[in-house]
């Protein structure tokens, strides 16, 4: 991995991905000591980096390849659905009976064949696998791979480009691919930058494995961010994370609420609150030029209508 | 006007505001035969275009003027009074007694100093005129400036900069230097493409005034969307508009909150509702490649709390 996730392998990937991503523009808000410099990925067209990955593994499979196949009930799913729409090729996304009707209908909806399994995250992996071998299909893992934490990665890469020094650097952690990919473009342009992790309470599994200096797995985490709710870190991204990241911080899930409100009244972002997390800690301790990844915004619509009845923050001035 | 707005003098105000503003990405989505190219201007400090147009007059200003003095209610005072702190300009604000507290905290938060008189607009402009003769106050209107126009008509540039040939193009108009300003840029790269502009139903007062052949006065408008509360075209801006926009379009409230709900789930973006009047029109009637001029997303948090709980619309594909 850290021979294959470098720099250069982040600007390969930048430049495949170019035609099918939004550069996504960096918005500055003033808040307290810091500028924080804020990296909105929710406004992808899949409303996630998660399509940054994607296009990164499947630009580079050969003309001839019968199709793609991968599990997940959540951004991963609708990222892969929306590459092999645009690169013309046959996606089946396996998808867990419980995952939401909307997540399922907006996966069909880029074309992709949907195949459901039970709940059990072990099954759909199965499946996968099973798919993969008998069909020929190659599988596009959610983060644990070079070429997706490279593409991911692709998110700091422009975000240097537009801002230049940054005295730290915050993205959420989950399977790990977005922060190994960022960190690793983040440490070799600004090395004396900290790298800031976030991680919900209960989803700490980054934290404690690097607490005990192994990968170590967490309990099913309930936080409401449901895209952070990854029990175990990559073992590829893993080995990155620990020699990049400074530290990790935790959220709680009012923490995220008040994030997500923030972004619709300072931002006019929608976000959901694994998008809202780095916001949240850079908000709480922010200091000096912060670089802030905004990772997604497909929130569950009972969420977003109870946040924006909530009452509504003290403004703060912009730019 | 028609000589001191021109594409040139566009790309002039693109030039000396481009340090300042928000270069805003241009997100595209599918919507039945269109391609829907949206330019989302929410995303600016201050939440709307206003931004554009007060930094492209405010750039020309002499080093020694002694300040800067605008009347508005809305977007436009939090739009000079951000130019002005980043100017490094004394910014005096005239608004109504009327005005949601929320706006003049945030006109506030700029530095700017507010002089708060009786709701009629009148009186808001003598009050201005009075401030800039006793003080020496450089005026910054709102809209019927050629300078305001063509800081405004950037937003169409950078567009087709970023995606080449359109079939249309919507814009809202309201005093008309948006339209103005993007309808001279749009006319001028391509003279086949249809420019269309958006009035809410009950203020349709450049609807009225295309019909008659001269500017004409409206009944003090009550639609939903405060920043299209128009009663009559600018003098200067309604030459431009009636030569180079081929139809005014009308919206009703219930299209506009119809769109609002439409940008939340489809676009991860909040709107105020003249935001999404461009965007109520393209999803009628879109053909085609349209541009799509998204204008601000200041909107009401009871407003935008009625709209997130609102039933959300079957999804649709996205890029």
């Amino acid at each position: 991995m850290l021979d294959a996730l470098t720099p250069d392998t982040v600007r390969d990937a930048a430049a495949r991905i170019a035609p099918y991503v939004v550069r996504t523009p960096v918005l500055r808000r003033e808040v307290g000591d810091a500028a924080l410099l804020l990296k909105p990925e929710s406004l992808q067209p899949t409303g996630a980096f998660k399509l940054r990955g994607a296009f990164s593994l499947m630009t580079t499979l050969p003309d001839d390849v019968p199709g793609v196949v991968a599990h997940s009930s959540g951004n991963h799913a609708q990222a892969v659905a929306c590459a092999a729409a645009r690169l013309g090729v046959r996606a089946v996304i396996v998808m867990p009976s419980d995952a939401p009707e909307l997540k399922r209908r907006r996966t069909e909806a880029w074309g992709a064949e949907v195949v459901v399994v039970g709940p059990d995250s072990d099954e759909r992996a199965a499946k996968a696998e099973e798919l993969a071998e008998r069909e020929g299909l190659v599988s596009v893992p959610p983060y644990d791979h070079a070429l997706i934490a490279a593409g991911q990665g692709t998110a700091a890469l422009e975000l240097l480009e537009d801002v230049g020094a940054l005295d730290r650097f915050y993205a959420p952690v989950s399977g790990g691919g977005l922060m190994a990919g960022c960190a690793t473009v983040v440490h070799a342009a600004l090395p004396d930058a900290e790298i800031v992790g976030v991680e919900p309470e209960d989803a700490d599994d980054t934290a404690r494995s690097l607490a005990a200096g192994e990968r170590v797995a967490v309990p099913p985490p309930r936080t409401i961010a449901d895209g952070l709710r990854v029990r175990r870190p990559g073992a590829l991204t893993f080995e990155v994370v620990r020699r990049r990241v400074a530290r990790i911080e935790l959220v709680t899930d009012d923490e995220l609420r008040d994030a997500m409100r923030w972004a619709l009244d300072e931002l006019r972002l929608v976000l959901e609150p694994s998008g809202a997390a780095s916001l949240a800690v850079a908000l709480r301790e922010g200091r000096g030029r912060c670089g802030v990844l905004l990772s997604g915004g497909n929130v569950d619509p009972a969420l977003l209508a109870e946040v924006a009845a909530a009452r509504p923050r003290v403004a703060s001035a912009g730019a």
